[in-house]
This record gives structure tokens, sequence and C-alpha cells, in this order.
């Protein structure tokens, strides 16, 4: 395993648990978190992932492409498995092909929906995937001997697991997940320091759940805009003419689209399958 | 009580339970709402406001002012407090003076911070106010006696009780509750209906949070928008500001300013006073 933060040592746990693991060990550029993660008994001690049956790289997106070439550069077996857990899927694909020339056949793009407002290994909780969706963005050089691998290991942490297009997978996380955040920053951003006293005098249950996704690790979210610019770009275009939008809305004697606009984000909003 | 939904049946129930009134009689445009509020037990009946000791007005925003200028004009006396729930205080105040001339002295305008995803007496919940703040906007013509008693009322339902100016109220729900509501519902607008059930596969907690507030009611919302539109205007054309400047910042290589944001962002979201 690379990295051994909230994901990596979750899914420690987790697959420790399934027993489809005998040893589980771990390589960390932060040396404090690795021991972190053996003292949570997440990762049993440091290791050599070249003779280990599967690398999980869990590691901040942007860093995929390079850890699994450096992995594939040093000679790993191609009966190794190779996957990760980063939240944009094409950008990495993309800088592996352009690295290696091609997809390695024995990695498999994995992106589990689950996280917590917490991080590190003390986080770490080996039922963080149970009901969760895992997306899986395979190529076609993928080998199916890996991929049901990969696929089994999630299940066995108790989560769902789905088979997307990269591109497609990176469109959908760009409207639920990434600009969500990036918005929630933004509507932050516009408090002027003198009104945050009065802000907590004022603000209900409502705020606080617009406004809590901001809470997220700000170098990790950079991270993820950076692998996820293009998909991002145009989901924001298309809010910021909706926004534009509203203001003209606002002008109107009668607000009979703005109730119109209301009316239809209150039946989407019901229509949405309650979190999981 | 002019109004028999989710607030005045609410306040009926507490104040009920406080002891502060012997008889609570109702009166609503709809006569199956005013049915209901006497089934749940928040009303006895149907009754005359003109021989009550006060009168809750409990209507939409938008019909304040026309429902407190009528019971003023049919004579009712000084001595019967007036005092309502709107979600918005500038606008009936000033429409109360144009339409009578002067603010009655026995009128106290209140917003109780306080709601719920449901409406109608049938969800109407005494403890719905309890350690919830209710602000109190008074003017100089306000009779302290009357304002005296409304602040005993709403702090025998459990509520905190703070006096503010009008524009000063406004100015702040525009920001935590008005803005955002417009915003939550904008968002979910993008969202073309072909991708809906991707949406159900791709949503986490953190979409599901940052939408939930698109689930009121529009009618109602419309109201509040027209209600305080100067305010939310000015809220959202900061937002725009903000929001274009996010566009310009994801077009840098490095992000930096992006992540700036971000940390601004998580600071403030850490610093709010939990929600109540």
């Amino acid at each position: 395993m690379v990295g051994t933060g909230l994901i990596g040592a979750s899914f420690a746990l987790a697959a420790r648990d399934s027993g489809h693991f005998e040893r589980i060990s771990g390589a960390d550029a932060d040396p404090e978190r690795l021991a972190r993660a053996i003292a949570r008994g997440a990762v049993d001690g440091e290791g050599d992932p070249h003779v280990a049956d599967a690398v999980l790289v869990a590691v901040p997106v942007g860093q995929v492409a390079e850890v699994v070439a450096a992995l594939h550069g040093e000679g790993l077996p191609e009966t190794t498995t190779l996957f990760d857990v980063g939240s944009a899927k094409e950008r990495p694909i993309r800088e592996l092909v352009q690295r290696l020339g091609k997809l390695p056949a024995n990695f498999v793009p994995c992106h589990p929906m689950a996280g917590s407002e917490r991080s590190g290994p003390e986080a770490a909780d080996p039922a963080l995937f149970r009901g969760r969706r895992v997306f899986l963005t395979p190529a076609a050089a993928t080998d199916p001997k890996h991929l049901e691998r990969v696929r089994s290991w999630w299940q066995a942490c108790g989560a769902e697991v789905e088979e997307v297009a990269p591109a497609f997978h990176d469109r959908m996380v760009a409207l639920t997940s990434h600009l969500p955040h990036l918005l929630a920053a933004v509507f932050l951003g516009c408090i002027d320091p003198a009104e945050g006293a009065a802000v907590d005098r004022f603000a209900g249950p409502g705020f606080a759940d617009f406004t809590r996704i901001a809470g997220g690790d700000p170098a990790l979210w950079r991270d993820i805009a950076a692998s996820n610019r293009e998909a991002i770009r145009q989901r924001l275009a298309a809010y910021l003419d909706a926004a534009a939008e509203l203001e003209r809305n606002l002008d109107e004697p009668d607000l009979v689209e703005l109730e119109q606009l209301l009316a239809r984000a209150q039946r989407l909003q019901r229509n949405l399958a309650p979190p999981r």
C-alpha cells in the first residue's frame, strides 16, 4: 500500500477483516503518517511493493500517475495488481499513457465514493466503504483477471462496484462533488470577516448544510481541481449562466420565473435518492 | 391567531404549554387548514381577533402588512398585542407605514429562526422554537409594554430573543438563509433531466447537504424573495463577482489562488458556531 491516509488505512482495515490479505505493508512519503497507520493497526509494517500480490496506490490524485509509472518502471511483475482511489480518472490515465506509452494491463483505476471530514490513518474506519459506491474505469488494455480481483476486494469491503467510462465519471463527479465544494467555498469567501459573529447568530441548520463541504482540506481540493479542471470548468460555466439568470429573474416584478425555478429545484431535490 | 400553518400552530402548542394563554382561537384564509389546526389541538376553534388579548399574524411575509393594517383599520383595541413571524422585516414595516401613516404601537415585528422541511399544522411541534433565536425588530414607535409581552412569550417557548434593526436583520438573513436557498435551486436547475439517474449514483452526503435547502416550498420562497429583494440582490452581486473570480482562478496553471480561497473558506467553516 502506497499512501497510508484515511482512505488507504480504511481499505487496509476492511481488507484485513475480509481475510483476503495475509500481510499488509505500507509505504508513505510521510514516515510519521506510516508510523501512525501501523499504530492504528491498519498496516503491519513498512514493506517492499515489489514483492506484494497487490499494491493500493492511495495517494492524492495528482500523484497517481507518477507513483504507478514508477512502480511499473521499477519492474513490478505483471501478476501484481495495481489500483488507485483518485477522485478523477481521465487525467491520471492520460498521464500514464504519456509516461509509459500504454496503460499497464495490471492497473485498475478506482474511485470509492467515501470520505470523512477527518483525515489521516487515525480517522480510518473499516466500515468507510460499506454501502458506498466504488467506480472502476478500466480501459480495453486492462486485464480482466486484475479487474475481477479488485472488484472482489471492494465488494469484500461492503461496497457496491460499478464500471463506467473515465470521461463520464469525471463529468459526473464534477457536478456532484467538485463544483459543490468550490461553490461552498466561494459562498463562504463572500462573508466579510467583520460579519462573522453576526453570521453565527443568524445561521440555522440550512446554512450549516449548505456550507459544510467547504470544510475539506485545501491542498487535497486544489489537487482534485487540477486533476479534473476541464469538467469542472464546463459545469461552472453552465452554473454561472444559471446564476446570472437568477439575477435577471430577481428584477422581474412578479417573480414568476423565479417561482418556476424554485418549483423545478424542489421536484429534483425530492426525487433525489437519499444519500448513502 | 391569523394563519394556522407550521409556525402559527407550533407557537400555539408551545404557548398553550406555557400557560400564558387561556384560549387560542384561529383564523385562516384556508378553512381546511384551520380545521386541521383544530384537529391537531393547536387551536381551540375559530375566533374573532377583535376580542383577543393578542393576535399572532402567522401569514406569509408578503401578506403581513395587509393583515396587520386590516386588523388595525377594523378598530382593534390598542391594548391588543400584534406580532408576526415574517422572514423579512423592512418591507412589511415600510408598507405598514405607507398604509397607516405610522407603525402601530401595538405591533411587534418578529422573526423566529425556526422551520421544517414539512409544512402545515400537521407538522406543528411545540419544541420548534426551543433553543432557537427569535429576532425582534421594534421601532421607536413600538410600545415597550407590548414588546416585553412578546419577548416573554417567545422565551416561554424556549427561544432566545434578540433585538436588532430591521435593515441589519434583512441583510443578514439574505446572506444566511435567502441567498443559499436560491443558489441551491440554481445549482439543481443546472442538472439536465437526462442526467438525473446518474446523479443519484454519483451523489454522496456532501451533495445532499449542499442541495437540501432547495426542497423548500416554491410559493413561500418566491414570497420571501419578493419581500427581501434588495438585500438578496446585493448579496447575489457580491457572490457572482466571487464566482467569476473562481472561474479565473481555475485558469491559473498552479491554482495557488484557488488554494488560498479554499483555505480561507475552511477556516470560516470550522469557526462557525455549530447549528442550533
